[in-house]
């Protein structure tokens, strides 16, 4: 199974590659074709170092979305609008948005689209064969890259194919300790894509680092 | 220090005077003050059984808002409103909102007031000088009953007011093994509100009961 990662070269993409590529075929994608070659360069060195034998290529946007089975949307919900707009053919494939609408005013704070959540914007940007799924929102990107620290977090995936949903939570559990959890339909997004703003709050008013959650 | 809870017997209410009466001297509080006073000679009871000390005393809801220090509205979202227009004397007090915004459709959705939260509601309904805090957000009512269970959750608390912030996130630290985070503001509360109807959506697709969280 191939998957492919649209800004795969920004944090959590890169983290993402790193963590994915020991277990699939990855596909890291930019803008930019040479600094998606780049990044995997790096990160292949960084499994070779650590003992993990990976596949893992640089390429673009468009083609990381065209050679894969399942596309993962690793860009700020600042950009997805712009970034969408420059891709197509999402036919028929598996989309994952881990996209959490906020920003940062007196405290983090969620800040939807008229949708209601960056995982239901992304299905309304989609063609109907597209099978969204949210799922990764609250991984912080510094665990993603500390390879030597287990993720165990729990990992709520939202979706309304359930096909598509099996198939997520199955490469969920097989990342590290990460626990999936089926949370419902896509509708459920917007309660996921609020804990990323609400776990920043809880880092910074109690000064800690990196918070993630587990359902228990 | 003495805890009123208006509502005290409901499931969580009762299920708090529980835990609470062994810790602090706890005033029950009921629109019917014979059930009120009912309740407490079951909870003793039970309490006694344990070999739990405790002080526990069935009172109407004004009479528990009237001797007590801080207040738990442990009610129901929808009988907020009307709960709230029969009681007063709140000026000074500490209130804790554990109220949830909620409804069960085809999924459990987050249905926020105009204010953005149960908490800013009860901010607006209240006067000035009352400190609300929002607490408890996420504890179900089957686990605060019972009693042989350690509590291994994390509970956000938001409100406006440091001191009394700091004041119950003591009283939560003093429960069981929760353990209390500064949130931050109590406009955070939309966020942790929303946290319940995704833990009951969690639950139900994964058919588990009473998932909690932990932040780590």
């Amino acid at each position: 199974m191939k998957i492919g990662i649209v800004g795969g070269t920004g944090d959590i993409g890169e983290g993402m590659a790193l963590r994915l590529a020991p277990l699939y075929n990855v596909l890291v994608g930019s803008r930019e074709k040479e600094k998606a070659e780049a990044s995997c360069e790096c990160s292949i060195e960084t499994l070779r170092k650590s003992g993990r034998e990976c596949t893992l290529a640089g390429v673009s946007n468009q083609k990381a979305i065209d050679d894969s089975d399942i596309v993962i949307l690793a860009i700020p919900f600042k950009h997805l609008i712009p970034t969408m707009a420059t891709l197509h053919d999402f036919e028929d494939k598996t989309v994952i948005s881990p996209i959490n609408p906020m920003e940062k005013r007196e405290f983090f704070e969620f800040v939807p689209p008229p949708e209601g959540s960056a995982a239901l914007m992304v299905k309304r940007l989609l063609p109907e064969s597209a099978r969204i799924c949210s799922a990764f929102n609250t991984i912080a990107a510094n665990k993603w890259r500390a390879l030597d620290e287990e993720l165990v977090y729990s990992v709520p995936v939202c979706g309304d194919d359930m096909g598509a949903k099996q198939q997520v939570m199955e490469i969920v559990n097989r990342i590290s300790k990460l626990q999936a959890f089926d949370a419902g339909p896509l509708r459920v997004s917007s309660m996921v894509e609020s804990l990323t703003p609400l776990l920043l709050n809880i880092a910074r008013y109690n000064r800690m680092r990196d918070v993630g959650i587990q359902f228990r």
